[in-house]
Parts: structure tokens; C-alpha cells; sequence
């Protein structure tokens, strides 16, 4: 395997010949920060610098998208797809290269890096086939009445036409599936928007390695040099000023709470404010109940110990808070317990969020009090003065009663890693008033035994109105990349519960309905034409046909 | 006919026994201010007096309805649908009744009046028929895949499900097609949500009996008592009260820019932020291209004059800016002038519009010199110390040029009434340029010929970016009722493109995606069990299917 060379420009796009392996004009100039990755595991720095790009870039970058916006517009599903499916190829031929990178700049282990990239991929070609298809732009017609009275009926129709200019926000936890070529991407450029990535400052080599993979895309195919551009920041300035520029028609981001309630300030507060999907997730709430916990304690606790730990609770569909009942029985507590008191400190994807990660778990010992500590693993070695340090976490997990929980509401806030909160409750029918009571979140999930169903179904009720997902038997880490999935929910696990971020519907983030009263055939998008030439699925005077 | 006696109450919900006319408790609290309806036309003040809620009023309306949420939630699309046509009927049988108070309150001639409530009727008949059908809901099913490597895939599926309460925000300017048991709560209802009207105060004698009858319908069909509610205000508090509790989930307003956008910063300002869908109007722009201007000058004048002056002007579809070659048919010319100058004064719906519109027509006046009126019609005569005036205004015409224009972009602000701005263009080429800097609209219409569609294919183009319809040899003026109309657009037209607050995709706005994962057959909506008990069509494993 070549290691592919690394520019650390602060700005890729294809008309910079950004495959080139040296530096960018941008980076001459005197105003560009500069920024390592840092190799978790070590603490150490990695070469090669990175530039920040400047707010002359961001205008630049974001002139062009503008320009390149009626292009893609008017591009066909099929020329979309076509980019798509090139990324796709492009990104698999350099696998090796960028899953190395990644494995340095996040620690994460290769083999959960490849399976990312299989994800990543996947998402590419589902959004091609969707692009391809193209019968989500939901084409309505209404056909003319000249006759009716006592005014005619003109001839109606209408489609989902892209928004613009999206700028999206690459992830920390998943430097390829939620970063530069991720959902998000995939999703607006099917939509036919023109793509701004902030890069995440934590991977930036894997985010260059992976934009230059779009770049040559773009330039193989043609599209237009604004059609996607990547710009490096180690800071908040270059991001802001993205989400501040009149181009820009939409913002999407995954991350933290802080982060996106930022962003969707920033959003609003423009003179012409703009969608803004920000998934800043949520504590996913367990929900076990009586039968179930007696049938399978020890399956139960396997369970939960591998979901809480998995990526070392750096998901955001982590399991933070499990209502279990007060007299679970023993064996589910031990194994819990024995599990996580022999697990091993646990990599975190940088030192910032290690060190964030022992503060809010002194934060909570504090808040619930140190008898809540039910289980806890080796804790991580302190760091030696003047020596960089491993970033890593405890597992560790807290209980208290319900009541105890309920009164405390930041026992709801996130810690983004390996903890969760046990929470005991006497009887079941308590559930659906704490279910009430819960924030918004990604999901929600009910283990539950055949005798549970009477006790579950108005859980799941209550549930519904606080979860964009609701799980059953099972644990909520892991989200399938189908057109039924749902990644979203309501406020604060999202910014708007009416979008997912995950699935083929997430691309109805990104565009929006235009209608075409009495327009000539020969003007009409081929969507709406008569002849349907592309023979997609339309809602013909309030029938779905595929005619 | 019999006249309903009003109440003149604060609240009207079906527990209330709002139909009694007597007043109710809320009347009797001292913080209840109060108010009266006036008739446009003569200034005269209308019995009875008005009483406005008070903020323990919002609390306990918001309070039944966060209650009422679930079993709306929960009720099957027929039963919302009875509920919508029962409505319906209702209001057909009190039409005299509520079109000779609704003529009083706003001087809207009965004719129009009559049409606008068959229109109303039409809406929620039409949502009704969504609601029974229930293909809406978009429901998707990805089968598991028990099989699949490295791992399973679980069942997921997915509907859109009720946001909750939505507060309803009455229209001025449509008493009832927009108010009470308009578009907005026609649809919230289809959707399963609970709506909370706030009431225009320039007609709440109409507000009252349009409220009644859904009261009526909600208690006739056993639907809680909170699924509808009605508060009275004649200022900003109840409003701002019930877009900040916790309860509401949704709003949706139509209305003036800057009421929309108070709104939306109220909605974002929240701790749980929620959606707000404004409709605030637009100027929407129309282009009379060469070819068409020489074929028909005098046609498209006429239309222009009746469009501009439709409902005195007070209509969010009313063209406020046409761009015309500079060299126009004298014929065209002429006729416009000569048709506006005939012009009486127009009544206007409530004092306040008219003494606003006469300010806005000084300040343009100034802005873009006197020289650029084209043509004015009589002026209301000047009101007479100590009596009271009718509202009315001057249908007025202003002319400039293109640079002209582009250089105030305070000529692109709505003016509500009948004033329009000619803008005269030397070369069609330049029009594509000017529809870049158009705001966001409402609409976008051209006049073209069959030698002009060279000239319409990059100007509809530019304005589809800029305009949620687009109109052709007509005008915006009318809004069909239908499945594919958009009466939505760029901001500052509405808060979010996205949606459209006419037609049957309005429903979408008070609508979320919940996502189910493996839970049990019995346990799912019926919209989502594998039988398909209902008869809807699904996106089976990405193929729609009536299955």
C-alpha cells in the first residue's frame, strides 16, 4: 500500500487540482492558522501542518457553489447518480490509504474503520439508486378543468427542486459515514445542492483524503468547480462565517448540543434565516420491563454493557439511561457489574473529549451522589507532567431510584462516552408518566416478554411523542441505512423531529416544493411533463400512478 | 334568517358549552380586557363587546390540549375526517349567519364572503378525504433481512405521526378560508393534532361563530375537550403566551412580515424550540416579455388592473412589481391609466390597514420621487374631526426603470393594498439578472409568447430559485385548492420553503417520522402492520406498493 501524501491545503476543490500533493495558494497567506491532528492513542502530533482556510475563502467557496447551483439544479437524477457511484468507486480504491489515516487521527480500530467505509459506500450508491430512480421529488399534477365554473381550473403541478448551497459539518465520532462524503453529503448532492464541508479538525488528513476523492470526481464528470468544496478549520471562525453566507440555503451537522444549538442560532439570526438539521443526540432511554428482566437478566446485561461501551459510548444513539425494575434480580447486577469492572480503559477520539468526559462524570458523581456509583473499570493512568497521554475513558455506570432521577434534570444531559444510569423503579405503570417526562430523543427502547405487552403498549405511546425511533428487544447503537430508518427526533436530539438524518429520507432536508401553473410542456422539468419520460411515480389529480 | 346572538367570550372550547349564549366565567376575571369589532366601512364600533383570554386561560387551553393530543393521535383517519366534514356541514348551515356578520366586520362584499366559505368547505372536505384515504402518512416498511452478514437486518418501518398541539394564528384578510376553520386547521386536525386558534380581533364576531360550530362538532363526535380551543385578544399577549408554552409543538400564521417574523424568533428563542410556519406575502413579480406586451397590450392591462385591485389589494398573491419593455404599447399604457384613474375608493378591512397604507404610499412616493406615479385613482375623502371614516384606499401605479429600482431595494417591501410598481426594461436579457435579486416570493408570473420562450427558459430558471409557484399568461392573484399547489417560497415570502400552507402537502408541516423497530405486529399502527388493514399505499423495501 502507498501512503497517499497529504497537502494539508486549507481549501480542496476540484479546480484547485487539489490532487496535486503540494501546498494550496490559500495556504501563502498570512492570515491562515495552521493545526496538527494529534494520534489519540499517543497524544502525539502527526504530520503533515494543516492551514485553516480564511473568510476570503469561505466567500470564494461559497460564490462558487452559487454559481454551480443551477447546474446541478438541471443536472438529471442519472448525472447525479453517476457522481454518486464515481465517489463510491473512487473511495474503495483508496480504502487502505484513508482507513490508516483514520485509524491514526481517531484511534478508532481498522476493522470498525472499513466496516464505516462499507457504510459510507453504501450510502453513496443507496442515494445514487434514489437520485436514479427519482421518483422521491414527489411530482404532483393536477390537470386543468377549462370547463369547471364558475372559474376554469388551471393546470397545476409541482416537485421537490434542491435548495441551493448546503454546508455540512463533519462529525468527530465517524470520520467517514457522518464527515465529508457521509450521509449528508451524499444526501444534498442527490438533491442536486452544491456541497460546502466544514472539516472536522480532529481527522483532517482522512477528511482531505476523502475530499480529494470528491474533487477528482467532480472533475472527471465535469460538474462544475462549485459543486463541492472542503475547507479546514481548527477553530468555530470558518464555520460560522459558512452558516453566515447569503449563498448558503442550509446547514447540516451532526455533533454535540452546544455545537448545533450554536449553528441554529447563527441559522435563525441571518437577515434571511435558513433550515438548519442539526442531530445533537440524546440519552436513549432503556426501558426494561418486569418479565422481560426476569426471563434474560444475564442476555439483558451482556447487552447493555456491549451497547453502552460500544465505540466507547462515543455514538449518539448510546443507551444513557436504562429504567429497570427495582428488584432485578441478581444475576443481571453481577454480570453487569463483573463486566464492566474488568474492562480495560477505553480509547477516546481525542483528548478533548476525554478530558470533557471526566469532567462531566465528576460533574454527575457529584450531582447523584457518590453511593450511585454501582460500577466503574480501571480507571485510565494520570498523565505524567510534561508527557502527552493516552485519550481514554472508565466505563462506568451510576443507579438511583426514580424518584431521585426525576427530580434532577441534568441527570437527562448527554456525556458524550462508556456511562450510563441505571434507574429502579417499583412499578412498571410509573414508566409512561417518566416516559412523559423524558426530553426529546433519538430513540427509545422496551425490552419486554410476551406478559409485558399490556404494560408496553402505552409506554410506546408515550414514547412515540419523545423518540424519532423506537427499539424492541434490542439495543439502539447501530442504525440501518434503509429508507424506513428514522435518525432523528425531537428537540434536543434534533433541531426539527419533521427530518431524519439517516435513510433515503433524509434527502427532503434539502429541497423543497416548486410549483408550475399552466407552464408549457416544453418549459416543464421532464419530472411534470405529460409524457412522463422518465416514468417515475406521480400523484396524478390525487392518485398515485407511474404514468 | 335568525341572527346568532354573540357571546363576546375570552374562551370557547365544547367543554365550555360554548353554544350557550351566555357569557363565560373567563368574562368575569378583572384582567380580562376587552374590545369591539368595527364595521370598515363607516368606522362604526359592532356590539357585542369582545373579551380577551388571559395567560391563565392559555395555560389551561394548552393544558387540555397537550391532553387531548394522544387520543387525536390515536384516532383513526376516518374518525378525524367525520370530524372535518362535520365541520363542514355545520358551517354550511350557519353560512347566512356567519356571512352577514363576517360582511359587517370586514366590508367584504357577501358574494366573496360566499365564496370564500365554499372554499372553506372545500379545504376540509378535501383534508378529510386525506385523512380517510391515509396514504399520507408516507409509510415505509424494510423487511428484516434475518440472514444478512455480518449482522441481521432488523424489521424497520416508519409513518408520519402528529406533532401535537398547533396554535392557529387567524388571517385579517381571509375571515374565514384562513381563520378559524381554514387551511391550518383543517390540516392540523387531518394530521391528529390538537389546534388552538388565536383569533384575528378585527373580526371576532365571525372568529366566534366559526368557533362554535367546530366546538359543537368536537362535543357531537366525543372528541376531548381539548382537541379545539378559541382565544380572544385584541393585542400581542395571548398570542406570544401560547407560541412560548411548553405544550404547543407547532405554530402556523399568515399574515404580515413583521407579525411572522416576531413569531419565528419566538418560536426559536424557546428552550425546546419548535416549527413555525409564517406565510408573510410577497410582491410577486410579474414579467411581461416583448412579444406578449406588443401581442396583447390591452388584454394583459385589464388583467393586471383587476388582479392589482382584487380584494382592494389586500392579498398576500397580489402583483406589486411587473417588469415591462420600455418601449410598452402606448394602448397598454393608457389602458392601465385610464382604468385605475375610474377607480373609486376601495374599502380596506380594518382602519389600521388603511392609515398604514397610506403611510407606505407617502414613504414610496418619496422614496422613488413623485414623478413615479403613473396613475392614481380618487382619494378617500379626508375624515372629518370627531367622526368616525370609512377605511378605503387609492388604487395607485408607480413607474421607473430597471437600475432604478435595483438600486432601492426598499421598493421590494409588500405594500397591503392596491399599489403596484412598473418597471421598465430596455433589453429582456436583463430580467434573468433581476430575478437573482429578487427576495424570496410567494409567486412568479410571465407573460410570454410563443417568440418569447427563448427569453422564459433562463428567467423561470432564476425563478424558480427565487418563488414557490410559477405562473404563466395569468395572474398570482387565486390560489387552486388542489394536491400540487405551493403557496410556500423563499424566505422572506414564508419561514421555511420547504412547505406550503395550501393545498393537501400542507399537511406535512404538523406531521413527524417515527420509526419502528421489531416491535411486535399488534403493537404497530395499522398504517404499519404487515397486513396493510387500511388499504394504503407503502414504500415497501423501496418500491410503492397498495399491499
Amino acid at each position: 500500500m502507498t501512503t497517499i501524501p497529504l497537502t494539508g491545503a486549507a481549501v480542496l476543490r476540484s479546480g484547485l487540482a487539489a490532487s496535486a500533493p503540494k501546498p494550496a495558494p490559500q495556504q501563502a497567506a498570512p492570515a491562515s492558522a495552521s493545526f496538527h491532528a494529534h494520534n489519540p492513542a499517543t497524544g502525539a502530533a502527526l504530520e503533515p501542518v494543516f492551514h485553516s482556510a480564511t473568510e476570503a475563502d469561505v466567500d470564494h467557496a461559497a460564490a462558487l457553489a452559487r454559481q454551480a447551483a443551477p447546474h446541478l439544479a438541471s443536472a438529471s437524477g442519472s448525472q447525479r447518480a453517476s457522481l454518486l457511484r464515481l465517489i463510491a468507486e473512487k473511495l474503495l480504491a483508496s480504502q487502505p490509504q484513508i482507513v490508516e489515516r483514520a485509524a491514526l487521527e481517531t484511534g478508532l480500530p481498522p476493522a470498525r474503520l472499513n466496516g464505516e467505509m462499507g457504510r459510507t459506500v453504501t450510502q453513496l450508491r443507496l442515494f445514487a439508486d434514489l437520485a436514479a430512480e427519482g421518483s422521491w421529488v414527489d411530482a404532483r399534477i393536477d390537470e386543468a378543468q377549462p370547463d369547471r365554473k364558475p372559474t376554469p381550473r388551471p393546470a397545476v403541478c409541482s416537485m421537490l427542486r434542491p435548495l441551493g448551497p448546503v454546508v455540512v459539518f463533519g462529525a468527530s465520532n465517524f470520520p467517514l459515514a457522518f464527515s465529508v462524503a457521509g450521509g449528508d453529503t451524499a444526501a444534498a448532492l442527490a438533491a442536486g445542492c452544491p456541497v460546502l464541508v466544514k472539516a472536522h479538525p480532529a481527522h483532517p488528513g482522512t477528511s482531505e483524503l476523502v475530499a480529494r476523492v470528491i474533487c477528482a470526481s467532480v472533475a472527471e464528470l465535469g460538474f462544475p468547480d462549485g459543486s463541492f468544496s472542503h475547507l479546514a478549520d481548527a477553530g468555530f471562525t470558518i464555520g460560522s462565517a459558512l452558516v453566515r453566507h447569503p449563498a448558503v440555503r442550509a446547514i447540516a451537522f451532526t455533533g454535540s448540543t452546544a455545537g448545533g444549538q450554536a449553528l441554529m442560532r447563527l441559522a435563525a439570526e441571518r437577515p434571511e434565516p435558513i433550515p438548519c438539521f442539526a442531530e445533537m443526540g440524546s440519552v436513549n432511554p432503556v426501558f426494561i420491563l418486569p418479565q422481560a428482566m426476569h426471563a434474560r437478566p444475564e442476555a439483558i446485561a451482556n447487552g447493555l454493557a456491549a451497547s453502552f461501551t460500544l465505540g466507547s459510548g462515543q455514538f449518539c444513539t448510546k443507551p444513557g439511561i436504562v429504567f429497570l425494575p427495582r428488584h432485578a434480580p441478581d444475576s443481571f447486577l453481577q454480570s453487569l457489574r463483573s463486566t464492566v469492572a474488568a474492562l480495560p480503559p477505553l480509547g477516546m477520539l481525542t483528548s478533548t473529549i476525554a478530558t470533557r468526559f471526566q469532567q462531566s462524570l465528576a460533574a454527575r458523581t457529584q450531582d447523584a451522589g457518590t453511593a450511585s456509583v454501582f460500577a466503574t473499570a480501571a480507571c485510565p493512568p494520570k498523565a505524567t507532567e510534561g508527557t502527552a497521554n493516552a485519550a481514554t475513558a472508565q466505563a462506568t455506570v451510576f443507579h438511583l431510584g426514580l424518584e431521585d432521577f426525576l427530580a434532577r434534570p441534568a441527570l437527562q444531559d448527554e456525556i458524550f462516552g462508556p456511562t450510563v444510569i441505571l434507574v429502579r423503579y417499583d412499578r412498571a405503570e410509573q414508566l409512561a408518566h417518566a416516559a412523559d417526562r423524558l426530553h426529546g430523543q433519538l430513540t427509545a427502547t422496551l425490552h419486554a416478554d410476551e406478559a409485558d405487552l399490556a404494560l408496553a403498549a402505552p409506554l410506546l405511546a408515550a414514547l412515540e411523542a419523545r423518540a424519532g425511533r423506537l427499539v424492541w428487544n434490542a439495543f439502539p447503537t447501530g442504525v440501518e441505512v434503509c429508507h424506513a430508518m428514522v435518525h432523528g427526533g425531537p428537540f434536543p436530539a434534533t433541531s426539527d423531529s419533521r427530518f431524519t438524518s439517516v435513510g433515503t429520507a433524509s434527502i427532503l432536508r434539502f429541497a423543497r416544493p416548486v410549483c408550475f401553473q399552466d407552464i408549457p410542456d416544453p418549459l416543464l422539468p421532464p419530472e411534470l411533463q405529460p409524457a412522463n419520460p422518465l416514468g417515475i411515480e406521480r400523484l396524478i389529480n390525487g392518485v398515485r400512478a407511474r404514468r
